[in-house]
């Protein structure tokens, strides 16, 4: 049986800084917990003034260190920060293999740094819901910027892209080469990119390559941001200034013409869609007894119907 | 404008063994073209004849090798192949960045063989549905055996297991060790385990590796398919009887207790409610004007409804 939640207690601790209630509704969020509906509802007035960035980029390029930097960077601003690590994960294992890590020991005793690990576990494929609800969260309780890191390549930076206000691809010297970057579906993405462990050998050819790149695509355009490339050494703060430059920058262009607004309620539309088509979802499966989904399978591989017009009853059936 | 169609002659010519006629029908498929309802209708009484045999493994395991060498043995026992090779490239570039590559070219003129190159655009994510029509063309043109390649790992992987009637993993020594293998998902989806490029170091440690891995899991409770691991050099077309065995064992193992038959439903409860969603998300991009999706989006922007709220209007809209 599931303990009962009271939800109005939970938020009202959460918002005086409590990091056990803020770790209590996040444990709701990644449960898929019934009283969610109830603590979105009760978050809503209290969210919309954090600011998002996402920190992408393969394994291997120094994220969890970069996000360590980050937070000192934004701490010395007198800030309040949020850490969401997520781990795209098997949809099969049900959770991040890696689990709840002992990292970023820096900020581990700062009560204004709140670090999460968390899992994505993909319906629908993908982060889902999931993080755009702990972002809430986070938002919610009084964060000012909300870092969401994601191990991993492919599919996952993509999301990541439409969840935060401003995205940095990581990346590393002889890792992260044009090409490949150009295959990731990360030159799309990036709003500022960071080539980390510059002291290695090949950190000048993976910028070059890399602006080279962007010049190749329609970013360069007037209007448009055109994304800069940073040099960092995360494990020693070396470039950092440049960094939290690029992201005021990005920062100020984006409210000036208005792309954070748009960007905000295309999050939030995506969002809403997710959570609606999971209940539609749902409701193909109720209606599955009786010339449901699983009537409508069996006649399409009896090759009775074709999957569109077993589509069109499952549509229509929704309506009726 | 798009070119009008003719359905009945285009199914008729690709049933009669017309590559051009297949072409042209998954070409249809790729764009999503507005005659792909008349097609799909028109293939239905004609499909599920097709075994359907997924090939998937990180990049460099030998999978185009591996492939080719499965269509030759395929073609000993004189059936009809067909082969996808579905790469998962970025959604933004709209396109497999490889295109239609000349390979397998022991079987470019073997009329008994198609072979096919195929972004996955993934509308929701993934693989989506192009795939599964894809293999219907197949199916309905006469092929006795469709192979489903995939390049790349991850969420991919996953998607085509739901797809295929038999899942070959593929893995190379060094590369594939138990614990990356459980990391990206791949013991769960595996129904034939094969080491390729066994004739080098650490091929039997890989083997070892992955029984053990194996028999952690729950496939060794008795009625439960456990999966073989084979080893494979498929430059020199070692080991391929061991596969083929273990394809027919397999096959006959999910034929006899009903199995087959459940993959084969839940790949068209799948495919079905995929096209379903993409109709209902099309109608709430239809209701978007007044009070639709974009005006929701402001409001949670801006505080004043919660995202649950908001997917709940969405979808009594939809049922108005």
């Amino acid at each position: 049986m599931r303990r009962a939640v009271d939800v109005p207690a939970l938020v009202e601790s959460a918002r005086a800084g409590s990091p056990r209630a803020v770790a209590r509704l996040i444990s709701l969020v990644e449960d898929g917990h019934p009283a969610l509906r109830e603590v979105m509802a009760a978050l809503a007035p209290h969210s919309g003034s954090a600011y998002v960035i996402g920190i992408t980029g393969s394994p291997g390029v120094g994220k969890s260190t970069s996000t360590t930097a980050l937070v000192g960077a934004f701490r010395e601003r007198g800030l309040r920060v949020g850490v969401l690590a997520v781990d795209p994960s098997s949809p099969f294992s049900g959770g991040a293999l890696l689990g709840d890590r002992v990292r970023m020991q820096d900020h581990a005793l700062d009560p204004e740094v709140y670090i999460r690990s968390m899992a994505s576990r993909g319906h629908l494929g993908g982060l889902s819901w999931t993080t755009p609800q702990a972002i809430r969260v986070l938002d919610a309780a009084g964060c000012d910027v909300v870092l969401v890191e994601t191990v991993g390549v492919g599919q996952s930076e993509v999301e990541i892209a439409g969840l935060a206000d401003t995205s940095i691809v990581l990346l590393a010297p002889g890792m992260g080469d044009g090409i490949q970057a150009a295959k990731a579906g990360i030159l799309e993405i990036g709003d500022v990119f960071v080539v980390n462990k510059a002291d290695r050998d090949g950190a000048d050819a993976t910028v070059r390559d890399l602006r080279h790149m962007i010049s190749l695509g329609d970013r360069t355009e007037p209007g448009l941001w055109r994304p800069p490339v940073v040099k960092t050494v995360a494990s020693q703060k070396l470039g950092l200034d440049e960094v939290m430059e690029a992201l005021d920058k990005h920062r100020a262009f984006i409210e000036e013409n208005g792309e954070l607004v748009r960007r905000r309620e295309r999050r939030a539309a995506d969002e809403i869609e997710s959570i609606a088509l999971a209940a539609v979802r749902a409701r193909f499966g109720h209606v599955a007894g009786h010339e449901g989904l699983g009537a409508l399978a069996r006649q399409v591989v009896a090759g009775e119907i074709d999957p569109y017009a077993a589509a069109d009853r499952l549509v229509d059936r929704l309506e009726a």
